[in-house]
């Protein structure tokens, strides 16, 4: 299996000292039951919906060959509430890029992630709970993860003593640990894709 | 500074239970120097010279702005001597990647690895040697790795009991301690780029 992580920073794990982030502690816990897993990173700094909706499918099919199962997890919209885009333009710009994906893979996407100013972490707090209705309007299997990652302080510490937006080693665990412990995760992993 | 590494399963790090690769290891390691060093991860499984030359200008355009110190560094060529490219057809991909990139942005090449079956292997030692030939012409940094690997049996001996073509944790740490260890290396990694 080969799974392509499409999103921002937080995907890339920018400010990991370990370089792995959330995706690389899944995919190396995933390792024990499937030796044979590649993952490919598409994380890309401050990208929003709309930069994402633009490259997505280019990058995404380059890496699945049809002959080798393949999937897709997205996770974007912080750098949308950061940069004050108006919501129903992040919803379409998902909306478009779910529909397109979910046809051609298994798709599964991961809420956004606290950020440390108020206002923005209150709008991405919102886009996280309007996306959440999008995925189960479209059938996507979606992780809300912001309340996960607000329960201990270390997101936000390792935040606010790093770069002032990304946490380090601890907060992108914490991340792996909340999408690892789910069961829509578990469910989305062991379910054969649909031929 | 961010680096785009591109290239193919090597650069991935496809078989590594660590999800690190050779990139990663070298990341984590200059991030000791550079705190606010991020990697972004351009390797896919089977490309050729003729796949990346189609992709890399783009790939790599949208992850490194102009506003911020962006590098460039390749490895390719083994799928090239594993599915018998003609040399010269390599050699023409090559140059117009490296000849294009350098006008851009500090470009490193890293070498072919050894691979198991001895006509792809000793095919892979040629290429590697006009791959140098060629980024000496061009005046781009190129590190040989071939023979380093080669100096003991890790990297052959995990790609044999893997999947019989990638290494494991050990081939991977290996290679990224012969860049981190070259000349090449610091002295790219250490200059700054001409504006």
């Amino acid at each position: 299996m080969r799974i392509c992580f499409v999103g921002d920073s937080m995907v890339n794990g920018t400010g990991d000292p370990e370089y792995l982030g959330w995706t690389g502690r899944v995919l190396r816990h995933e390792r024990t039951r499937r030796p044979e897993l590649t993952g490919y990173n598409l994380g890309i700094r401050r990208d929003t919906s709309g930069q994402i909706l633009a490259r997505w499918r280019e990058e995404v099919t380059r890496r699945l060959p049809a002959e080798i199962e393949g999937r897709a997890v997205f996770s974007f919209g912080v750098n949308d509430a950061v940069q004050e885009v108006d919501p129903k333009q992040s919803l379409v710009h998902a909306e478009a890029i779910l529909d397109d994906a979910r046809a051609r893979w298994p798709v599964f996407m991961v809420g956004l992630v606290p950020i440390v100013p108020d206002g923005a972490r209150e709008r991405s707090r919102k886009l996280d709970a309007a996306f959440a209705g999008l995925c189960a309007r479209l059938g996507v299997q979606y992780l809300s993860v912001f309340d996960g990652l607000m329960q201990t302080s270390i997101w936000l510490d390792e935040a606010r003593s790093g770069d002032g937006a990304h946490p380090a080693a601890g907060g992108y665990a914490r991340l792996a640990a909340l999408v690892l412990a789910s069961a829509a995760w578990r469910r989305w992993m062991d379910t054969a894709p649909t031929p």
